[in-house]
């Protein structure tokens, strides 16, 4: 067998893509971050400014969006139009030869439209782990491109849909750890886990699956951070060699929480 | 010398894009069309009425649009976004495998935005014909992928530009003609260049360049088609093996205007 080479997959949230300033130094960061890399941006708040914007009520069912036909436009406007092609010229204009894609450009992420039952959450899926297009993704790697993937995705029958960008993040890294050695950074607005979540200084540098459960337990890792970490482990369980849960302004220095 | 391959490089506009019924049977027929092939669409209506719904005010200047920095979101949004990723996920669904691209994706389309001297138009800009990555491009075709190019390119520089679509085409055609023996698709409302406007069996079947000129002293040629009519033997001066002026209808019978 011969050695992998190695693919950063870095995934960016709203903290990062709301701030044009932090947006700036996180591009120039990730441009000089060696190696074969590969981004997953969120869409972070301007997607419901422009529904609002645009007059859209925004439905909730159980604390959750409800995507309906004038929303799945809206965030793939969004998403796929104004963040992305912002974010490919800018890393164009520093020299790193970036493609945008959707899930839906060359079959990349075929996923699956959830079920109307019990709760009926509209056009909204996730990735097919076995379908992903890592083979044309390894194409464009290897052309010396970094592929910058929004979380709209699609179920192969015509339908746009709107997807968790932690999930884009960690299906891909999982399906792209078949040919490369593969780290997903998860950046998000703290330093990583955190065992008292106002003191930067309380991160805790490395947790295995056993830890994460304590962890969860204690009620350290709570709210939104319990799918975050879930998903890591799933990453790890499909192939992914690293998770690091940092900030973006750390990606250089690669300080967080490693997941092992 | 090889026998170059065919590519056949198809623009659509507004009477396509604006109308669901007439985009769904186009999209059958492209996928039908054999051969290696590659769109590149329009906006159509819709941008301006989200200019509109988002307040966003037209401003005109000697009749044309000037894009200020709220149209080219909207613009970026519109082409960009939904137009752009729902013909991807349609095509994927009948089984053509298509890519989305903005001309700034992996520098596709490098373009010269326009002098703000005399007048400024805002975020516009037009292709600089010697540096379209038409090797990238290929390597798509070649990997069996059908590229869907909206009329989005940028600067280099980061700015994003708002970009004729028919210059998108002959220019794009012009550059794969290096590889290619291309022919270029102009899909508008009418069946080709009419002797009679109100009468669609006076279409004129062929016009060479000379034939063009004396058609506009006569106002045969007149208005809108005056530019497609140059933009085309621009595209054959590049090398375009042939360019057909023709309604999205027969794209498959290729009836219509052969410029030669």
């Amino acid at each position: 067998m011969t050695n992998k080479e190695s693919l950063s997959i870095i995934k960016i949230g709203g903290n990062v893509v709301d701030n044009p300033d932090a947006l700036k130094s996180f591009l120039n960061d990730l441009n000089k971050l060696e190696g074969r890399k590969l981004l997953v941006h969120g869409g972070g708040v301007m997607a419901s400014k422009m529904a609002k914007e645009l007059g859209i009520e925004t439905k909730m069912i159980d604390g959750r969006r409800v995507t309906d036909a004038d929303t799945l436009r809206t965030v793939t406007m969004v998403y796929a139009g104004w963040i992305n092609k912002s974010i490919v010229s800018a890393l164009q204009a520093i020299g790193c030869n970036a493609i945008g894609l959707s899930g839906a450009d060359a079959n990349t992420i075929p996923s699956v439209r959830r079920s109307p039952e019990p709760i009926d959450f509209g056009y909204v899926g996730d990735p097919n782990p076995n379908k992903i297009n890592d083979k044309f993704i390894s194409q464009l790697v290897e052309s010396g491109l970094t592929p910058v993937f929004c979380a709209i995705t699609h179920d192969e029958k015509g339908a746009l849909l709107n997807t968790n960008a932690d999930t884009v993040a960690n299906t891909l890294a999982a399906a792209m750890s078949k040919s490369y050695k593969t780290t997903l950074y998860y950046c998000f607005e703290k330093e990583g886990v955190l065992r008292d979540i106002d003191n930067p200084e309380s991160l805790i540098k490395t947790i295995t699956k056993e830890e994460a459960e304590a962890l969860k337990i204690e009620g350290v890792i709570a709210g939104g951070m319990i799918p975050k970490i879930d998903n890591s482990f799933k990453a790890i369980d499909g192939g992914v060699s690293e998770v690091v849960i940092l900030h973006a302004d750390n990606l250089l220095a690669k300080r967080g929480t490693v997941l092992l």
